[in-house]
């Protein structure tokens, strides 16, 4: 009802096409007609009817960690409405899945072409039977911002899966590696049917302390950031191996980083052998650009480009995950292109801001046997697609650089005016943290922002995580920081 | 374009409302008029420009399963058209993941209407910020058509998240019962992190030899039914049992299935002692109702009694997948009910005709600690919720069990007139199947019935599965029999 008010509000009584040409005129004009002015709140978080559809919800399922309500229908630009009328500047953007904001014009209009009702409605299986334009939207979407090297993608319906079917991919590879074919002998037929080796061969996937990589199975064994997430799950013995825990900021103490990464490259590297003497080599190794869920970990350029090597001379494939730093936040669409390199990986994964899962790889890391059902969504490609024009057309990566330059040196005077409770400030574009000095006073920070109107998420010990729109602007930046000082101020 | 046109056709130069009050007036009339009223084939297939596509996005994917490309804006109800204008009768329906045909009218007019865009273009973290209407849509939607015993759902986007979540609940469940309480120890908590008992315990799921339940890395580890799924992917120490090989028609030899079923049974309980015994106890079994991938398999209810018997006996939750055999293609909603039984399962899972994945569950499987970023797509429940309207304003499910008894005794028909090819007709409602004589001869007639406009499926060694829509009628057996029969006279 919201919503429909809106679009009748601009354009009452015309036709489809004319409210279409509409809203295709004006989003280039200005994005700040379809944002709000600042936050406003009109009761604590969550509100009555918020906690009224919690206790529903409940009835039905779990709803332990449900924040509250939300109001989508009303929500514009980076403002989260919630159901009690509440509005926030949301910088958490379900946990860093909205690539444009709420409600973008150019996804409305998008969504209301009736020449793509058929895509909503008609959900192929992609690997059998996909539509006529499935190479031109994949060429136009994802292959229009293929990391370098990657002319290959195959998409998945979520980040998990999307995961999982890449570590697939390396294990497939790696023994067709060993065998020197792809011909499976009759021993690895037979013995693959009941869970054994060699048809279901003793192979590891390599991953660092404090990484996340997903919650289903195989990609749980590749986690290693919250207890929360792996307990009571049984998993596979793979190696974990130290990510490098830096100061802050990088470049005041580049002398004890490069101590710091030199000494996990060497532990990698010393894991690797160890796993391949105990009879479990190490086929792929995953890793996040930088830590997102384990607490906002980066780590430099060296350290990624030695990982590579190490990956190539003991004959791993190099997974990295971009499924939260992908899409745009750190100022490129991959955050990994922040490391310069011609040959960064074999496989590079996403999903969240690309609103589709899926996986970009090297030719030989190609197997017929990666299949599903749906193998992805047509529909988010359609909507991917109108995302990147986005970003085109509004600059939106230039944008970020700015706003997320605006927000770090606006978190550094933070620090140095709240130095008791802010530590470690750091990002790269407007993928941005800081540390709270302990997990109590981060949680309450956390409440006290929210009820002020300004939505952050949590990561690590005691972090918080700041995931922005792409459409986050500098004067977006300025009315988070008054409020997030105001709320320190209270906390000194 | 297609689609336009033929909104053209009948409405053109109508507002938008006006349009949308026609389809709306139109659809509980008669499904006739949006459905062709037969196959038209105009080259073998794949025809030309599917070959040209296929190769354009080899380029991009591995293209080793595709049949061919299709328009999707043309295609409507039963009938699947190509992008060489081949009309296809759809036996297959995607694998089994179009519940009510293609471009439904209903469907399109819900996916028109403006009041429901910004549930397309908001996809929200469900788990922390769900949308205003989602315990509405929930209720209205899949709580409406509950497995018995059960109030409680959890959506997620596929079917293998389905599963490898209701696994991870089972563990869990089974854990907290080891325990007595929901604490874990600081053993628990310190040892999961580097995935290693007793935080990542040695649990298990017990699966079925034939059985399929998704091809990630925990649903893999259940899957028995062809070795290209498992092959060189790591697995699990977990235990396989035998599913009951039957007779058919299973009503004419209940003696010997009855013996079959027990045989299993009583292997399936050794099972699960034995690996008690080995320190890795089954903390649920799964299984499929009728297992579909693996050979179209059924067994009798007394069997799941038996089975369920079992799991309450030796404290294993009970998991029925419904993953292929739900949503109304056997004639009641699931294939379960079936079973006539008051307290079935502990776990049911979904996917495919249901439009999102997810499954139900027992009160006490409900932990915290189920969570991923999307955990479903509200934009799936709202197709899910008009998908149920229609299966009742249409009395789809009646109208299956009409089109199935055709269907079966049509096999039966011509399984007496071609005993040299033909075996083993069976099935429920349309979800049917029948044996051919070797693998050879069953891809080559498939192929056939495909160039003269049926399209169907092989499952298990040598079957062919038959999974129309729920719109198929009778009419459209008798369009597929007569084709059928076209093809095995060629193959006399």
């Amino acid at each position: 009802v919201g919503l429909l008010r809106f679009l009748n509000d601009v354009s009452f009584n015309l036709h489809l096409e004319e409210l279409l040409q509409y809203v295709s005129k004006a989003a280039p004009k200005t994005q700040l007609e379809y944002d709000y002015d600042g936050p406003s709140m009109k009761t604590s978080v969550p509100g009555p009817r918020s906690q009224a559809l919690t206790k529903q919800l409940g009835e039905i399922q779990n709803v332990g960690a449900v924040n509250f309500f939300c109001n989508y229908e009303e929500s514009r630009g980076n403002y989260l409405v919630d159901v009690d009328n509440n509005r926030m500047l949301d910088v958490y953007t379900q946990i860093s899945s909205i690539p444009i904001g709420y409600n973008h014009p150019a996804l409305l209009k998008l969504m209301a072409n009736p020449n793509h009702l058929s895509t909503l409605v008609n959900r192929p299986a992609l690997g059998i039977l996909p539509p006529e334009n499935f190479p031109d939207k994949l060429t136009e979407s994802l292959l229009s911002v293929s990391p370098s090297g990657m002319t290959r993608v195959q998409t998945m319906a979520c980040g998990s899966c999307s995961n999982e079917n890449a570590y697939k991919a390396m294990f497939i590879w790696y023994r067709n590696k060993e065998r020197g074919h792809n011909m499976p002998s009759d021993e690895d037929v037979s013995t693959c049917m009941i869970n054994k080796a060699p048809g279901c061969p003793d192979l590891s996937i390599l991953s660092f302390n404090g990484g996340f990589h997903g919650r289903t199975m195989g990609c749980l064994a590749t986690t290693h950031s919250k207890a929360i997430h792996k307990l009571d799950v049984p998993s596979f013995d793979w190696p974990m191996a130290p990510f490098p825990r830096l100061q802050y900021p990088l470049e005041e103490f580049t002398r004890e980083n490069a101590q710091e990464e030199a000494r996990c490259l060497e532990e990698t590297e010393d894991v690797i052998v160890k796993w391949r003497q105990k009879g479990n080599p190490v086929a792929g190794i995953v890793i996040e650009p930088i830590q997102a869920e384990g607490g906002d970990n980066h780590a430099s350029p060296d350290f990624f480009k030695g990982l590579r090597n190490i990956a190539r001379k003991h004959g791993c494939a190099f997974h990295v995950d971009e499924v939260q730093t992908g899409g745009g936040a750190t100022g490129k669409y991959w955050a990994h292109e922040h490391w310069g390199m011609d040959d960064p990986a074999d496989i590079v994964s996403f999903s969240k801001k690309l609103l589709t899962g899926g996986y970009y790889h090297k030719d030989e890391l190609q197997p017929y046997r990666i299949f599903n059902t749906w193998m992805g969504d047509p529909s988010k490609n359609l909507l991917l697609a109108e995302v990147l024009n986005v970003i085109r057309r509004e600059n939106l990566l230039e944008e970020v650089t700015r706003s997320g330059k605006a927000l770090l040196n606006g978190l550094y005077d933070l620090q140095a005016q709240y130095p008791g409770i802010l530590s470690r400030a750091r990002g790269q574009g407007t993928f941005c943290a800081i540390d709270i000095c302990d997990d109590a006073t981060r949680n309450s920070i956390l409440l006290k922002a929210r009820d002020k109107g300004v939505l952050l998420g949590g990561c690590g010990d005691r972090s918080i995580r700041f995931r922005p729109a792409l459409i986050f602007k500098e004067y977006h930046v300025h009315i988070f920081l008054n409020i997030f000082n105001d709320v320190l101020a209270e906390h000194k």
